[in-house]
C-alpha cells in the first residue's frame, strides 16, 4: 500500500498506512489518554478507529494541488526538526513562505490511507504538522498509532508572545537557540507567534549583528516573529557608557553628583542619536513592529538638574515631569515612524496622553491583577491592546500557580464588541532579575503553555481539570523532546523511568 | 624550588611555590574580591601577600607526621575530584578513613613555600581541602594565586543535612549522584554532613540495593552520611501494593470502601513485617540512625473501621486516635531499637507523648515560622532537636527568599544553655510535590547554601550584606563546577561570557 504524508500549499496530505482497527478496546482507550493536544484546536473530532504508522513506508508529500516546490527551505527545515522528534516524519517541502499571517486557518483530517492538511499558507502548515505530531501515540508494543480525526483550527488571537529578558542576566545564544534549556524550539508547539526579545544593552556588543540574524532566522523557520525592545528614556543606564551626553547628569545640590538618570530629553544630540540608532535597528529587525518601552521612568534625576528645570519652565510644564517624559516620547515616536515601522509601547505612554499613531499597540502590564480598567480605556481610545499583567512568569509562588495564569482572559473587561476586537493578544513575560540560563526553562515551561492555550484556543475552553490532564501530558512531551519543563504536581512521565 | 601540597593525618601540608608579592595593589584588591569562602570559617586571617601557583610544580603530599598511606581510597578519590575542579590539585592519599566525626577541627595555614593543613581525621582533611580550593583565585592573566592565610575551622552544629524526596517524583540515580543537575557533589562544599534520603517507596524496586550502596559510598567518599526515611504509619499508600493486609481497610458505612488508610496497628502481622523490614534496612544503611517519620497521620480511615473501633474500646483509648498512633509508634520504636540503630522522628511523635529512647532526635518541622516553642519543649524534655521549619526549600516566593532562610537560627528560643546544647543542627528540606529532575538543582542551590553557613559558621556571622557578596561568588563557583545554581539577583559571573 502506498503510504504518504502530503504537504500542500492549501492541502497538506498526511498519509497513514496499514491502518486497522484495534481488537483490544480497553487497552486502546488507555493509550488514547496519552493523546493530549496543546493548545486545544478550535474544532476537534476523533474516533476510536486507530491506524498504525510504519516507519518504513510512512512519508509526507505535497498534494497535486500544492503550489510549492522543493526550494522552500522553511519546510525543508521543518522536516528535519520533525525527524528529530520522531523518525516517522519525512515529508517533501511544498510551499515557499509568504508574508507572516497571524490568523492562518488549517484543517487536518486523518483517514486511511492518508491524512490531508489544508493550510492557507506555510505558517498554517507548520502548526498543522505540530498538531499531527501530537496526535501520534505509542501503543504497548512501541508501535506508533494515530486515530481517525478531523480538525479545523485557527488561533483566537494574532499576537501570542513570550518576552525574554537578556539584560538583567545575559542569556548565552545557545540558551536562546539550541540545546537542553532552550525556549525557542518550544515556541513552535506552545506559541507560534511572537518572541519578544528584551535587550536593553545594545552597546555591550554581547549579541553581535550575526547573532541577531541567527536568532531571527531560527525563529522565522518556526513561524515566530522576533520583536526587539529598546526601552527609553528610563532603563538606559548602560547606554551611557557608550554614548556621550545621552543621559541626564544628576545633581546633588548645586553641583553634578557624578551619577546619571534617564535619557536627556532637552538636547538635540539625544534625538540625533535616536534617529541614527533606530534607522539601523529598522534594517536589522525585519518585523513590522519595534517595542519602544517607555515604562518606569524615575523623575528624581531630572528634578535635580538645573538645566532640565529651566527647560521645564520654558515649556510651561510646571512641576509635572510626566509632561517632559511625553515630550521625549513624542519626538521618539516621530523618529521611529519615519523608519516606516509600527511600534508597541508599555501602557505608561498611553496613560500619559502621548499622541500615538493609530496602529500603535499598547502593552498592558500594570494593575496586577486588576488590568481590566486599563484594557477598557486603551481599546475605548481605539488602540490595539496586548495583555501581560497576569502573565509575569518571573513572579513565582508555591503550588499550582499555572491555574490563575490559565484563567486570565484578555477580553475579560467591560467594553463593546468593537473594543474586544482591538485586543490582539498577549505576552508571557519572564523578566530576568532572578532568572538566567540555570533556571530559565523550568521556570518558563509549562507555565507559559497555560498562556499559550488561553491565546490560541476558543474562549469557551476554560475547564481547569481537563486542561490539567492535557498539560501534564504536554509537559511530558516537552521533557521527551529535551526541554526540562518542570512538573505540575506529583506523578511521573511514561518515558521517565528510562532516565531523563 | 620544591613545591608541594602535603596531606597529613593531623597535618595536611598545602604547598605553594614561586610566591611573590604583587606590584599592582589596586588590581590585586579587585582579584581578592573573588575569594569568597562559603561557609565562613570560624577564624580566618588573610594578608595581601599573594603567592602564585604553578601547575607544573604544585603538588599535595602528606607530611612526615602523617599516619596514613596510599591505600586510603577516600583521599585518593578526593584527589581525583579536585583534579576535575582544578587541574592544580594533585595530592597523595594519606589517611584512611575512620569513623565519621561530626565536630572535626581543622587548621589551614598558607605561607611560602608550603601550606599546612592539620586535621583531626580524614573528614576534617576533606573540609580543609575544599577551603583551600576556595582560596585559590585567578589573576588577570589566568594564573592561579593564593594569599598568605591562617584558618582555624570547625562546624557550629554536628548535623547539617539536606532532605531530598524521591517519592513524589522519582529522581533518577544519575540526578542524585552525577551530572549537571546533581546535588550530591555539592554537599561537599556546602554541607559536609548529612544527606537525608526521603524514599517512601521501598517496594517499587525503583532503587535497587546496588543503587543504594552506590549512593552511600558516593556520599561517604565526600564525608556525607546517608539517612533513609521510612515514614509510617501514614504516607504508606504504595506499601500496600506489595504487602498484604499491611494497610487499614477503610469503611464506607458498614462495608469496606475498597480504599486503604495508614498501617493497620491492630494486627500482629504488621509488626512482624516491620521487624523483618527494619532488620534488612539496618544492614543496608550503615549509618547509626534511621528516620522513622511519624508525621501527618490521617485518622479518618481508622475511625471508619469497626475492627479498629473495637480495639480502641478494648485499650480504653476512647475516641482519641492519637493514642492509637502512639501505640503503633511505641511498638515500632521497640522493633527498631532491637536493631541497635538510633532513630529520628518528626515532632508529632514527641508531641503525642510516645515514650522515646534518650538518644532519639526530634525533627522539628511545624509551626512555620514559629518553631521556637517546639524547640524549647523538645530540649526541655532532654531530647536532641533538629530544625527544619524555616528551611522548607520547596516553598518558594518571588525575590531574595534566601535572606529569611539565612536569618533563621536553630538556637533562637528561650531555654537554658544545656537546652541549647541539645540542638544538634538542622536540615534543609526539598519536598518533591513540584520538584523533579527538571528543576531540582536551581531550586536547591544556592538557597540551601544559606542554611549551610547558618549551621557551620559562628553564631555571630549574621551580616546579610557580607553574606550576599560571598554567596554571589560561591554561586558562581558552583556554576563553574557544573552545578546550575540559580542567580541571587541581577549580574553575571566572571566565567559566564565563556558560555555555560
Amino acid at each position: 500500500m502506498y503510504c504518504l504524508l502530503k504537504l500542500v500549499p492549501l492541502f497538506l496530505a498526511v498519509a497513514v498506512c496499514n491502518g486497522w482497527l484495534f481488537g483490544d478496546f480497553v487497552g486502546k482507550q488507555k493509550e488514547q489518554d496519552e493523546i493530549s493536544l496543546w493548545p486545544l484546536p478550535q474544532k476537534f473530532q476523533s474516533s476510536a478507529v486507530a491506524f498504525k504508522l510504519s516507519p518504513a513506508s510512512f512519508q509526507i508529500v505535497h498534494a497535486k494541488q500544492s503550489s510549492a516546490g522543493p526550494s522552500c527551505s522553511l519546510l525543508e527545515n521543518a522536516f528535519r526538526r520533525y525527524e528529530l522528534h520522531s523518525p516517522l516524519f519525512t515529508f517533501e517541502p511544498v510551499l515557499c513562505y509568504k508574508r507572516f499571517c497571524s490568523l492562518c486557518v488549517d484543517e487536518l483530517s486523518i483517514d486511511e490511507p492518508s491524512a490531508v492538511l489544508k493550510a492557507a499558507n506555510v505558517w498554517g502548515a507548520l502548526r498543522g504538522l505540530e498538531t499531527f505530531s501530537q496526535l501520534v501515540y505509542e501503543d504497548y508494543y512501541g508501535v506508533n498509532n494515530i486515530n481517525k480525526t478531523d480538525i479545523s483550527d485557527f488561533p483566537r488571537f494574532a499576537h501570542r508572545g513570550i518576552l525574554l529578558d537578556s539584560s538583567r542576566h545575559f542569556l548565552p545564544l545557545k540558551v536562546i537557540l539550541l540545546g537542553h534549556r532552550t525556549p525557542l524550539p518550544l515556541l513552535k508547539s506552545n506559541w507560534d507567534s511572537v518572541y519578544h526579545w528584551g535587550a536593553y544593552h545594545p552597546f555591550t556588543h554581547v549579541y553581535t549583528p550575526s547573532d541577531v540574524k541567527m536568532v531571527i532566522e531560527f525563529a522565522r523557520m518556526r513561524g515566530i516573529r522576533v520583536i526587539p525592545e529598546f526601552d527609553t528614556p528610563g532603563h538606559t543606564e548602560s547606554w551611557g557608557n557608550g554614548i556621550k551626553d545621552l543621559l541626564t547628569p544628576c545633581y546633588s545640590g548645586s553641583s553634578p553628583s557624578g551619577t546619571f538618570g534617564p535619557v536627556n530629553p532637552i538636547l538635540n544630540s539625544s534625538y540625533d542619536f535616536m534617529t541614527q540608532f533606530f534607522k539601523e535597528i529598522s534594517t536589522v529587525f525585519p518585523d513590522a513592529y519595534i517595542h519602544l518601552g517607555g515604562d518606569e521612568v524615575d523623575f528624581r534625576c531630572w528634578e535635580s538638574n538645573p538645566d532640565i528645570q529651566k527647560f521645564m519652565a520654558q515649556q510651561g510644564f510646571g512641576k509635572d515631569y510626566s509632561k517632559l517624559e511625553s515630550f521625549y516620547i513624542q519626538r521618539l515616536l516621530d523618529i521611529v515612524a519615519a523608519t516606516k515601522k509600527g511600534y508597541m509601547v508599555w501602557q505608561e505612554v498611553f496613560d500619559n496622553g502621548v499622541k500615538l499613531k493609530a496602529d500603535t499597540q499598547i502593552h498592558v502590564w500594570k494593575g496586577r491583577p486588576q488590568y481590566q480598567d486599563e484594557m477598557g480605556q486603551v481599546t475605548a481610545a481605539g488602540f490595539r491592546a496586548l495583555l501581560s499583567t497576569p502573565w509575569y512568569l518571573n513572579r513565582i509562588s508555591y503550588g499550582q500557580d499555572w491555574v490563575n495564569i490559565y484563567k486570565a482572559d484578555p477580553q475579560n473587561f467591560t467594553g463593546t464588541d468593537a473594543q474586544k476586537k482591538l485586543v490582539i493578544g498577549g505576552e508571557a513575560c519572564l523578566w530576568g532579575e532572578y532568572v538566567d540560563a540555570t533556571n530559565l526553562t523550568p521556570r518558563l515551561w509549562p507555565r507559559a503553555s497555560a498562556v499559550a492555550e488561553r491565546l490560541w484556543s476558543d474562549k469557551s475552553v476554560t475547564d481547569v481539570g481537563n486542561a490539567y490532564n492535557r498539560l501534564v501530558q504536554h509537559r511530558c512531551r516537552m521533557v521527551k523532546r529535551g526541554i526540562p519543563a518542570e512538573p505540575l504536581f506529583v506523578g511521573h512521565c511514561r518515558q521517565e523511568y528510562k532516565g531523563l
